[in-house]
């Protein structure tokens, strides 16, 4: 796959370069994008000019930090030698751009960077978390796998962080289902962390994405795993917390969609394993729904408000903002009626991939939606700006 | 123990006939209560009068039900009888009687046979139903006996329903920890159901008690065990469900508790065990609380409304109505400070067991309380009548 630079937004390189100097949810910088963009906001870096509005000592201090890294930041030939090992930016804006991340406000991502066959969008519409403690026991481990798998079988993305224990076991059973997994890591890209599910994250970038706000280059941080869970909650309509102790990390991404209002729930285990009791925590004291099984969790879907797909706010994607294989897919569907991919794809000349990738971005983007007979156009009354 | 029916209310021996002519909980019965004394319910029944207001068909076929046992109803000679056999019947009004059975209404039991050395109004104060699946695992027996051990070591009465698995070891769980266990049993107290535990009920009554709303003689019927199940939930504080597949009876108990807005709690279990499904199910669907050890038990208990001991209605207690032996045990009492209960015996002329069962009945009735020297006479300021 490949996707250029050219014709981009200018924000795109100045995006990519906000996250090589500035780490993950740095509130100075997230406060400064109220105001600026991210191209001004690199300029007045580089120019030394004034940064707008903030307290002017923390603003300062801030712009040390930011101009410490600035010297070997990215630019236009690095953002494409990542492109072509497959490494590719999305932005706030992009039709990629999952639009529920907006309930992260100000700490919302500058850009993701993301590998892998699934559009980030699309994958992520229908898309629930899975996360849970390394330390994970047999029971975790089971009724972890059989959850991810029954999720994918009904066409549901399982998001995870990659880690040890139950969160690569969510991974394993969406992928042993033949669904879409979404890895959510706190490196680099370019080296996946940890190392040793090299194999796993190469199987989830072909049927699904893998995600970081780090840059290609950048190696995990203590600080970077908790800033990073807000972002796997964020992505998806609802988290289950698997198996998880008093002290698990997984608790952290469940404190995480319990703020931002989105379903937690997480599954109960015997009472004599301490491998459970974060859950029976989140379910005593946080409000997290007692699930058992895929039934439970897509009961408690159903009672989330509204739909990833059409938020009421966020950015609104126009028809022209479509790139010219997506139109030309676009413009392949019958006016009534449906149509199958095959088709379409002779109908718009390209090849089957390219189709399916398309159609993804233009049901994220609310062009379009299945049906019996395959995809069909969808009728301005019932289209949501996503 | 020995208690006369002499000086007794006159509506003694006549709630010992309702128990014998209507099914518990039967509510053409609690209507007719409502408006007319026990004593003139069975004067009406014997004579033929007519019964006072409420629907006529209805009544008829009530009159003719009950009228049907009539024959052979106990009289004041079977009841001398029983009471040599160790079984007492406690009645409304008597300083034995729960207040908390107020919550039932007008499905207050007409009166309670009950066989053991505790004071039912008293062992009931501080205490917890424990209930569960006749098909027990393992993993709920031993969850069981540790909740109800620890819950009776912190002096607490554990309160269940005598019946093979969760039941049973809920009782052995509080008597292994020398504490007092109180079982409700759906059948007369001359031959507990199931007969099985003829030892486990010996052991309960030595240290508690054996409670049915069943006369002597009665053996139990399967709607009789559902009604009993709102008298495990109306008696205690709160009830936990230990482990309780989906069509457990231990749910109806469950459902009863959640009814009479009394706390009810539920011990998760590993979801692959279909017998903690129910348990799973009360705490997703009826608001059960998650508890996993005797802490978060206590904990959701302190936030129950009030104490037993002072509900806002129900039968006063005046000073008078006290037995004479219990009276001057009271009186045994100094009008400052604390005294112990050998000190008190010595004083009252009664013995020890005696003194303690006193007690018992005087802390039930808010006229003295507990201190760290004893037991001490509670001032009016701080009475409410019970």
């Amino acid at each position: 796959m490949s996707r250029g630079l050219d014709g981009q937004h200018p924000d795109r390189l100045a995006r990519a370069v906000l996250t090589w100097i500035a780490d993950p949810g740095d509130a100075q910088l997230g406060a400064v994008l109220r105001h600026s963009s991210p191209a001004a906001v690199v300029t007045a870096l580089t120019t030394g000019a004034p940064l707008g509005a903030g307290p002017a000592a923390a603003l300062d201090r801030a712009r040390l930090r930011w101009a410490a890294r600035l010297g070997d930041a990215p630019t236009v030939a690095t953002l494409e030698a990542w492109q072509r090992d497959g490494i590719r930016l999305v932005c706030p804006g992009d039709p990629e751009w999952p639009g529920q991340l907006e309930v992260l406000g100000a700490a919302r991502p500058w850009g993701l960077w993301v590998r892998g066959q699934a559009d980030l969008r699309f994958a992520c519409l229908r898309s629930v978390s899975i996360v849970g403690t390394r330390a994970a026991t047999g029971y975790g481990l089971h009724v972890t796998a059989e959850l991810a798998a029954a999720l994918a079988e009904r066409g549901w993305t399982v998001v995870s962080g990659g880690a040890f224990g139950i969160d690569s076991q969510a991974h394993r059973g969406a992928l042993a289902a033949e669904g879409v997994t979404v890895a959510v890591l706190p490196s680099g890209l370019d080296a996946p962390y940890p190392r040793g599910h090299h194999d796993l994250f190469e199987a989830a970038a072909a049927q699904g994405a893998l995600v970081s706000e780090q840059p290609p280059g950048r190696a995990p941080t203590r600080p970077g795993f908790l800033v990073r869970n807000r972002l796997i909650a964020a992505l998806s309509r609802g988290t289950v917390l698997a198996e998880a102790a008093l002290r698990s990390g997984a608790l952290n991404t469940a404190r995480h969609a319990r703020d931002q209002h989105r379903p937690l729930m997480a599954v109960p285990g015997p009472v004599t394993s301490m491998a459970s009791a974060g859950c029976h925590l989140a379910i005593r004291d946080w409000g997290a729904v007692c699930v058992t099984g895929v039934h439970d969790v897509l009961a408690c879907l159903s009672f989330s408000p509204g739909d990833l797909a059409a938020p009421s706010r966020g950015p609104v994607l126009p028809r022209d903002k479509l790139d010219p294989v997506t139109r030309s897919v676009l413009e392949a569907l019958p006016a009534r009626g449906g149509r199958g991919p095959a088709r379409i794809a002779v109908s718009a000349g390209v090849d089957f991939d390219t189709v399916l990738r398309c159609l993804g971005q233009l049901a994220a983007g609310g062009f379009i939606e299945r049906c019996e007979r395959g995809w069909r156009v969808r009728r301005p009354a019932d289209r949501k700006a996503g």
